[in-house]
């Protein structure tokens, strides 16, 4: 089996090509419209491609179970596709009547790697909940929810200091996510769903903006994976996650004063 | 009582100014987007003031049991709000379990809405599901829905007419639809969340595009209306109604010479 | 289409004869009896033709969350058919595992038209619990709920005066309730079940004793319709409610002094 | 605990008087309206004191997996309370989204009881569906149930003879069934709501006609029982279900010629 | 009929033979390992042949609506086979979404039982939730419920008095239950799944260690059953509940000084 | 923060003591029980310190609809935890009415594991369901359901093989799984409770028996973590791994020949 191992890891160049034409190493053109809800305590609305994700920020005076009289404070994520996002309609999740164990482990996802990027100790008693709601999906939609749903949170976190509820901005880091994976032996940045649905390993990565990595997901669909094939995996996302963090920047930057630091 | 009526009826030049300034008999600004959406079979996102709505339009080819075999079609609609579309965050009701009655009576409006204004007979055995999805929420989102839903329907008509799975084009008429209401004695037209909360009297209506009613629901939420204020209100949404027309006009004719008979 | 819709209201005299031989505008027969149930706070048997309903009022010491600290009441309905009400059994809601739409149209409608009636800030924070339970259903099972209704509602607050709870009655109007609509061209008034299963327009009107207006629900099922037939209709729906306003009056006025103002 | 337990047996006549002042060994008055409904393929309204009940029969063309190609039918019940039917309201069971083990329970012991006493073979492969809706409750629900279910069941028999569905009168016995139990240490039959929920021994008998038993759930809600007092509550049950015989038989004979055998 | 069950009764002797080669008053090896959990408060888990459940007892500080303020405790049993308990993989419940009727009868039966067997009064308002999860089911696992739950509730006890949550031992008398029933014919004590499927009448008996009934469930699942029969099979039980109470006694005995009383 | 990280990393020799008392890279004793259960198609027992774990196998003659067709079998798994199979009781799920974000997480990491495991098109359209039922939790549930579930899978396709349903034994790997974590600051192989609850990073790897990774998944529950420390977390857990492989294959030969391969 390592041999033929070996074989795959060195013939890595091969003749496929993206259907995007896409190089290996490149994300899809990435829009991010800050403040896009008017009622929403912060949000955002995200474009990678042809996938695009409303993600809104709600204040709520309460805490988990587990937190109350902590004083600390928490981040919850709900995730949701419109029906029509997808190629073939998928059904409401309210008609099926139960949320489906791809939406609880995205949702999770997102709401980890937000609070591993915030001091939950600054916010109080208080929920910051983000709903990401995905307009059209073309892959890599809970990566574009951890990415709009960091501005979305910054943004929020603007208004509550504006509002006096805490003092100190509580995002320490930002933070952003991308897929990669192993397409036809090829090792390939920001997948979308052509490419996802057909992937030997597939991979999430989330990383705050000093480099360290908050969430590795790695999947042998098909196929078992070498240490080195994950190594340069995560190479690969670094690369894309450093770019979404320069729009994630541009945009915060031009929005407010507070957002220079980042 | 009926004193107290006619007072109310004579008074109704009240104080009352609407919050957006608009005049009684005005429409909110209407902006439609056909094929907002690249996977549905037809779409359109509809903003009326800051109510912001997306319909998409899928084609199933099977239909509900009490028409099996008789070689007509249906159509359903689903509806639903992002929960961050209000000012409060709306639980989302997959999480509560259950579809709220509210949400239930506005899907079986835009339905009927629909299937009064086409051939249900020249649709073959198939189901068009019209998914209204309510970005953001200020009032009259059921009227919002119906609107759009009747572009995406179109839309989703033509595109079955150019992939030959029907011959004739089965909308009979545009419809379209507009609340209409008394707040503090004065009939508005087109009211807004705020004006709708307060409203003494509260009404839908569905028109097609010859002048004949397709639904009227009108609701005296705080007090009973007399058969005068009825006709009246009618006919403020009569008003409001034909405004739309031209802009679902406008907005299919520039998209493909099939729309030019409306 | 205007041709086509003269038309129609001009040949409003067509051979059709209703299935039960009754005049156009002609009533079924309807029976009330009060307390019929010895533990209800309130209660009345209703039959209207083969429709039959049971409506029973309970008093709880509770509002809904946005009344609490009001000192106003609330009323709400509940809507149900036992399984062989209808000649086709229904299952029970219970097995399907959620309330139709349609159950909770009807809800909701039983529910506004009571609260209408009454002066609610009489109450207290208490919510009346009007449950409906259709014995059996031959059409109209909506409207008899909310005729029956009234009648339960009236002797829970006559109870609730005896018992010291309350100080003023709080009803401050009759309601009543019938269907109406287009059926072969023809307008009928009180349609059973099998008129009303090839209804063009269908129409639903609640009143309360002064003349005015508390709900109109008008359908166009299979064609739209003119504001000339929805006034016509309207008209025929007042007939059949001021003579169930008669027989809820009799009925009332042999049960106690209280109800003499009715 | 020997001499405790005699002394209870021997105290049997304690100064305990039924709230209705009836004998220990005292039906209450009986009253049975066969083919209360219109639509049911077999239907009966018994009343047993306070406690009222209507019974309706379905036949439907299917039968459980495990009886598809037998040639065997089977009969099964559900049961349900008004919400008003008890002193204080009942949710109903669809609001609290699953079928108590109360309710649960009963459908169970209905269905076994009619099974018992009906020749399954001779349905072919139909499904009867006997429909126990109670309209009061004053104790006795179960009971009730399988009396007027039994009668409910016996005319769908008749009038599955006539429609020619089936060749033989598939009832083999009438069956019937009355609760005993002891309360302050004295053994009384068929207990009213006061009574049953202070009794000490609860237990429901259910009999074919030719004496022997289909059903004993005796349960010891606070204090043990004896052997000698098991067997006296069935003695006592016993003379109860020959009187409620007697009833049926009587309501069947008067209905159709077919009921003579019984 | 009679001539029919006297040949029946007279007849018991049938060449029947047992499956597992048991005498017809013979139990299946029972094995009871007490403490069999490392977390809960009191376990067992307790092999009768095939079938084996795992007994867990709770101690939770608050008691159902019904006893609050009284000062009273109560015990609650809830039961679940694990999919592969049985020979054919039977569906977990939560994926079903309701416990069947069923599950919710065995968890009454095995409730009632012990606190049939308890001082209520002596454990504060506390709840003992016991929870039987069936390992393997081959018949009886809802005795061998009650008969594992009894030890678990035992060593729960003791644990309690340790703790100086109670101060005296509540429980009044061990509890034990098993199954007798008819097959072919015979009476047979302790019915594994092959004979318990096929048999004619089905009965659950639950006694205290004084000789007296708790529970006796008798179910004619074929056949209708006599007097004469009922009480035969009630004596073959008492002999098979004396055996486990032997059994039990040892277990708990070898324990701890405070069973020693039982 | 890069120095923050660098303290970290070459301080890795806390002062910590596991409480186990266990080296930093030892596993839990490891015990597995083959063929556990009587009627499942294949079984086993495992053991990792006080977590407990019953894998089941059931072979069913049908695939997902994606399958069907295809002649290709499918893999599944269903985790559930025994409600006292925790230091405070954990609610069912079927109480809950909902499988929790948690259970669904882990039911599809052990479904892919086993897959990447099989050569499912040897399986035919069969589908493989793994219970892995959790008796008690002491941390790696997920885990230990993966080891175990290796062995209920191999002794399934043994049995499938016997019984002639396949040819070929569709097994192309043992598969295993461990748990390993930083602990203040300290890199621990196989973590219990009490260690994983205090987990600063956690991470589960699945690998199969050729040192190929079929599953990562780390995450910084408190904080980010370097690629270094990914790396020598992979390296901990590969030690770990490899010694479950050598007890696994020591369980399996003793079983029968057919495993002599692995």
């Amino acid at each position: 089996m390592a041999g033929k191992t070996n074989k795959r890891e060195t013939e890595e160049k091969t003749d496929f090509v993206r259907p995007s034409g896409r190089n290996y190493d490149e994300l899809r053109p990435v829009i991010i419209k800050p403040d896009y809800l008017d009622y929403a305590d912060g949000s955002a609305y995200i474009e990678m491609g042809k996938t695009k994700v409303v993600a809104a920020a709600t204040v709520e005076d309460k805490v988990p179970q587990f937190l109350k009289g902590t004083g600390s404070g928490w981040i919850t994520a709900e995730y949701s596709m419109l029906p029509r996002s997808t190629e073939k309609r998928t059904p409401r999740e309210r008609a099926v009547g139960k949320i489906s164990g791809r939406t609880q482990e995205i949702q999770r996802l997102i709401g980890r790697a937000l609070r591993a990027s915030t001091d939950l100790g600054l916010l109080g008693e208080r929920t910051i909940i983000i709903d990401c709601d995905v307009i059209q999906a073309d892959g890599g939609t809970r990566t574009a929810s951890v990415n709009a749903g960091c501005i979305a949170l910054a943004i929020c976190f603007k208004n509550m200091l504006e509002r006096g509820q805490i003092d100190t901005f509580p995002l320490k880091h930002l933070v952003a996510a991308v897929s990669v994976g192993i397409v036809q032996k090829k090792q390939l940045l920001d997948l979308d769903y052509l490419e996802d649905s057909q992937a030997e390993v597939d991979m999430n990565v989330v990383q705050v903006d000093n480099g360290h990595l908050v969430e590795v997901q790695a999947t042998g669909e098909k196929i078992a994976f070498s240490r080195t094939e994950l190594a340069r995996l995560l190479k690969l996302a670094d690369k894309g996650i450093e770019e979404i963090f320069k729009i994630q920047r541009s945009v915060l930057r031009k929005l407010h004063p507070v957002f220079v630091a980042f």
